[in-house]
């Protein structure tokens, strides 16, 4: 087994109330496991350590020896800005990952680090659009050139703590470090890398990893 | 039980050949209905008559006496422009649902078909989009006016007659009809009616249904 790679830290972002879904989605449960834990089971995977930013009120409660937790903010990009404050100096290549995404396999940690370990400032694994879009207001939109953004994703440590130091918001780290000038690549997410958004999508993590329901 | 509305026909295109999926998807089973019928089943909901365009190979195989199985061309406008000559000509709404998408609910028919009726030339039912969007090849796209489109789509029927008219290729219906001028309108559509578009997507369409796997 190799030692784990601490220029390489992931940080789970899981700070959610549950305001939309009506519970804390990311305590739910998968075939017996949170959906928190896979999601930080699976940034494990690529990083010598983790920090998972969870609401304040559970830091207490939350026990793992292989993770770090802390109290988010207000917002997404606040709990991310948490999680930074946790991330050691010594990282130089850092992982965002959703905390309600519970399927996320291996291999796209390995894609996202690699492609910064090769030179990107920032890769993100991203699927292209099935659906056809259009603007709500009419007319259909050239779906060729756009993807749907997965996490995790990957960043130079420097240009990701650079991007939030200021007050920016976002939901997708990458836009706030291409803010910033950095350099984002897009590598093949997993169409089964779905995200814990409505009550169902339990069901169907279930059913994609196998679980029983 | 009223008597069916025969000034309302709908088209369930379903003549894929499976070259992506692998198999002719549509015929693949889900708590012992296929994929197939449970997308003519709730076109019935809402339509007098129903024509089902299938591979060409298929017709003679197929048998509901409720439902008009036509073969389809090489391409999904092909297809349509199949349906549309064997729907009969006193429909003055038609009312479109892709073959794969076994999960729409009645309500999503109803919807479509009420906003045509209260005048609209055209209605889709769309989603909003729940992932961050990106250029493939940079910089994040704004998202708060787009939407995933679905099926059921229901439009006037000379209108989406008179789209079908020239060499048109399209996707999707309503970029047909725009592109003669008809004015489209969205409506809420509903995030479990899913695409069966690759393998593991039977297998959430019976999770999103409560069928055993």
């Amino acid at each position: 087994v190799p030692s784990p790679d601490l220029s390489v830290w992931g940080i789970v972002v899981a700070a959610g109330s549950g305001s939309r879904f009506g519970t804390t989605k990311q305590y739910e449960l998968i075939g017996g496991r949170s959906v928190l834990d896979r999601a930080v089971d699976a940034t494990l995977h690529a990083c010598g350590g983790v920090v998972a930013v969870v609401p304040a009120s559970d830091v207490e409660r939350l026990r793992r020896d292989d993770v770090l937790y802390v109290g988010g903010g207000s917002t997404r990009s606040a709990s991310v800005r948490r999680g930074l404050d946790a991330v050691p100096a010594v990282a130089d290549v850092i992982v965002v990952h959703d905390g309600v995404r519970p399927n996320a396999g291996p291999a796209l940690f390995d894609a996202v680090v690699a492609a910064v370990r090769g030179g990107a400032e920032g890769a993100v694994c991203a699927i292209p659009l099935t659906d056809t879009i259009r603007r709500a207001d009419g007319g259909t939109v050239d779906r060729s050139d756009l993807v749907a953004v997965q996490t995790p994703q990957a960043f130079r440590a420097e240009v990701l703590r650079r991007a939030y130091e200021g007050e920016g918001d976002a939901t997708d780290d990458a836009t706030l470090v291409e803010a910033v000038g950095g350099r984002v690549v897009v590598v093949a997410g997993a169409p089964d890398n779905i995200k814990i958004t409505h009550a169902h999508d339990l069901a169907v993590a279930a059913a994609l990893i196998g679980c029983p329901p």
